[in-house]
């Protein structure tokens, strides 16, 4: 049943944070990359082809290009692929900057609803459109 | 129950479609305003206020704005604001450039899915997600 | 296929508004037995057992019972029975007045949006649970 | 917006239903290919390639296939074709003999019924999983 | 990503269990504040403004306000206001006493359900209407 | 709140996979019994009468029967029961063989959505059809 993790790329520049979300995606069974910045998240995603599952991105990145950016460029590459948006200041962009088919979390969270939202995407995408 | 028909902004720049649109939203009940660029609707939708309760909008559009781009304009004023998207060749965008809780018609489509897409959302809109 | 229309009970105290609808649910294919009372409408629904598929009620009635409570009473005999509240003033109450599953109409609405939400419910009680 | 009215494929053996579906389908801006049993309908729906746009089929049929197994037949070639069966007797089966994400139109059922069915599927399929 | 965690409103008068709903809550990164009577929680909520996330309750309690009033009466200040019900012998009154968009469980239920339930209810709120 | 674990029933003929999948439940707060083919976890459904709330099953089996066939036994006895299929080589087969409001998880997954898909379908199952 479970022969390699799923492995979900994320995009977040603090590092604390980075800790805890590796952590938490660990306990739930899937594997990371976890990059600084969008472009170096494209970078990774354009090179490993269909191996990433999942996007978890903050919205607000240090880099040229945000959250939302980077989430359109993947669906434009993949339209199917599951997106989740980390928020703090910046939910109430979520009906305008983010793409159909997507979750946004806002700040403070609990690790359960990023695992939560992974698996729901994940679990629609394999079939269930409900 | 019905002291005035919802008001429905289409976007559309052929004129025999515009007819066509404009005729079966009335069957159905709703009023329309219909215009020929994302520039004039956007004018309109900023200067009615709460009076529109939808749009329809072809994404590729004469004027300098794209479909994509109005809807975006328009769920940054109001994240609630339903919306429908038509398209021929650009379907496959939606993934990317769509916004959430949002209908993709694809070209050529039924009046009565329009008429279907426009009522699921404002049903949704007024309660019901689901 | 049609063998017989299905049958909608509906609640509504405005002579000129029982016109409109009953006009919509017949061109729509529906048969329906309008009442001016919600406690009219209980006394027909008790009478009647399985034969009504839906109920569209106005919130606001003229009797002792609102159209929430009638509502209410119809789900504890029926606890699938689709649900199609109409309201002016009291949109805002569905969230806590309401059934689950229901849909809300927000006045004024079009026609077609009462169609569509009854066969929505009607598909949704049929099987299909999205 | 409308060049060409989108194709739904009919299954259905009783001659005065058939005619009571083709003008409700056709009111509602569809065409319609009706046939009578089910090893028809996989030959046109074979030859046609992608111009069906959704299937509509009663579940008993005259011929050796039920609506199930067309069903079927159907998805394995083209798993997001939208499939709405109408059954009288055979509703308690869907739970186990459907394909995920299909509607069941109970009879009797209204025409509004259908062209709502239909419409959900489709817009469904251009886009919104909801 | 997790500044604070999620404070949420749980009922629950029976001292065992509410041992296990804190430790569950707790381990999937959530804060409760675990009242024995909805008096209790109502008072609680109106004083606390904005900081709860979401309500868990059971339906049976021992004051005067059953789980169905304790909701209703926290929908009627917040109409997006997650709602989790949780229930032995009542399950089947959810359907005419329940709020819209709000999750029973039935006992026994398994710690995942309710971290689930939350989570399905929270990333809805903050966004998809799914 | 937790009287007992509720019971789900797993159809997985590797043994290595089995330990897994009784490891994830259990701590999860269920219950499994594990079958190694579909005619045990036939047998078993069909003697324990109400006492399982779900069913996981691979869909290629060592036995006579497929978990698409064995899903569709369990959904003609009881029509709302939760299916979750497990699926390497034989995803694409869930949209013409899996039953409605299912959910495929095509392998390699993690833990957590199988977690996630039982406890969405159970919290669905008691009340909320979303």
């Amino acid at each position: 049943m479970l022969d390699a993790a799923p492995l979900i790329l994320v995009i977040e520049d603090e590092y604390p944070i980075q800790g805890i979300v590796e952590e938490t995606l660990a306990e739930a069974g899937f594997a990371s990359d976890i990059l600084s910045s969008g472009e170096e998240a494209l970078t990774i995603f354009r090179r490993n082809g269909k191996h990433h599952r999942a996007l978890v991105t903050d919205v607000n990145l240090k880099g040229r290009l945000s959250g939302w950016e980077v989430a359109r460029a993947i669906r434009s590459k993949d339209p199917d692929f599951p997106i989740v948006y980390v928020s703090g200041a910046a939910a109430d962009q979520w009906a305008s900057q983010g793409v159909p088919n997507s979750i946004l979390l806002e700040k403070p969270f609990a690790p359960a609803q990023l695992v939560t939202a992974i698996s729901q995407l994940l679990n629609l995408g394999s079939g269930q459109h409900t």
